[in-house]
């Protein structure tokens, strides 16, 4: 087994490094070795193991989170904004090990990835977060409601009008995980080009209000309330009867809106139709 | 500014910590404070901060580091696969603050998001891996060529044949970021369907390639040989001639494949077509 894969928490190896600096200090003895007993070594360098997964959650203000989100847009953009609302938040509560967490990691998923209007950032961010504070069997669930509110509900939300450069804005849904078809669809109802401060200020609310939802699903299963609700919707549930797992067909994986990628007059291909 | 914003080196916070473990051994005081040299406290919990960004990069084995991807996916699926190849050898050189990264973090783009079919796990995790270990102005960069290599090239690569569970595997090309088309697209010219262990196979070969060539970038950077490459197809840029900034309409934001997905009779919908 490789270093990297030994897990040890982190309030563990603290307290084994407190212990150790004991000994030590009645030894007199301190040196290279003082991470012994907290930390593997691979010969060249000494290695601090990453916290026991999942992280421990304390139930976090959507409200805050909201405000940070907006705000973190416009320090690293929409995955930035996310992730740095929630992990900021659970640093101050929880404090170590999110407090290690390097958020710059997540500047990538800006725009959908680096600009190429793939994978909504404010969503990719904030799945990430639920992936590090809830179990294997546990976090499909969050990510899958996360996902399914994101593609349903109107944004951006109004929670941001006291603070937000340009209040009131229209709202849209996008239908899909998608910046591009998110940002597409704001601007069709909006008027406002792709590239301008209003879209902008439109995303940096949505980073708050994608994070915000985060907290509150987190929130819910600390409590113990959080009941999975997501059902694939009838109209992608006829086509995965023949393409999903069990279908005869079943040659495509996903759950997106079929129809938004696949109009091109289905009906003249599909003979049951 | 808040702990979390404040960035200190692990390699710092160690030396730190060694420091005043020393100091303690001479004073025999040794208690709850021991990493107050290298730690902020937020009053109620001790954090340890974030190595700064970007984490120092070591030149990898592309090889080692896609037979490690392989492997990973049959762990933790694509994402993690991808993560854990990089991450690992990354600990295994540089140590820490890579071996402190909680890899278990990256499940959640397994297909396309818990099975969604939206961004490609494999490259969500590599560029994960590429932003941390590049700076603001590279990383937008290793990210595009990377996202240009999963779209143009053929998978899966046959480099995984002597250890593969399905060796020989034919290959197809993408086209597009998105899980769902990938696998489409595999799915069209094998014959295999979407959940089967072949397609399982093609896409841990698959989380191993795009990793080991994050690797290549990486390597390239380190070097001081890297220059981007990429530029858009003339067929999304005459698209983008008029839909993306500086275009009359300027209502997207994207660069992948517009045919893909807008192939509904399009010059139907454009007079100048």
């Amino acid at each position: 087994m490789e270093a990297t894969e030994e897990k040890l928490s982190r309030r563990n190896f603290l307290k084994n490094a407190s212990t150790l600096a004991t000994g030590l200090a009645v030894g007199g003895v301190v040196g290279g070795g003082l991470f012994a007993g907290g930390c593997a070594s691979n010969g060249a360098t000494k290695t601090a193991m990453a916290a026991k997964w999942p992280w421990p959650y304390q139930k976090l203000d959507p409200e805050v989170v909201r405000k940070k989100g907006y705000e973190g847009y416009y320090e690293g953009a929409c995955m930035y904004g996310a992730v740095r609302a929630l992990v900021s938040e659970l640093s101050a509560k929880v404090g170590d090990p999110y407090s290690s967490l390097p958020i710059d990691m997540f500047r990538y998923g800006e725009g959908g990835m680096a600009g190429w209007g793939s994978l909504c950032g404010a969503l990719n961010g904030s799945c990430a977060v639920l992936n590090l504070a809830s179990d294997k069997k546990t976090y499909p669930k969050l990510v899958t409601e996360l996902l399914n509110f994101y593609t349903t509900n109107s944004f951006p939300s109004k929670k941001h009008d006291a603070y937000a450069k340009f209040p009131g804005q229209v709202q849209s849904v996008s239908g899909s995980t998608l910046c591009h078809v998110s940002i597409a669809n704001w601007c069709k109802v909006s008027g406002k080009k792709a590239l301008s401060p209003e879209r902008a200020d439109r995303c940096a609310k949505l980073a708050g209000d994608v994070a915000a939802h985060a907290a509150g699903l987190l929130n819910k299963m600390a409590d113990g309330t959080f009941a999975a609700a997501y059902t694939i919707p009838p109209a992608v549930q006829t086509c995965r009867g023949c393409h999903a797992k069990g279908g005869t067909l079943g040659n495509i994986r996903g759950k997106e809106n079929c129809e938004q990628c696949h109009d091109l007059n289905y009906k003249a291909h599909h003979p049951s139709f």
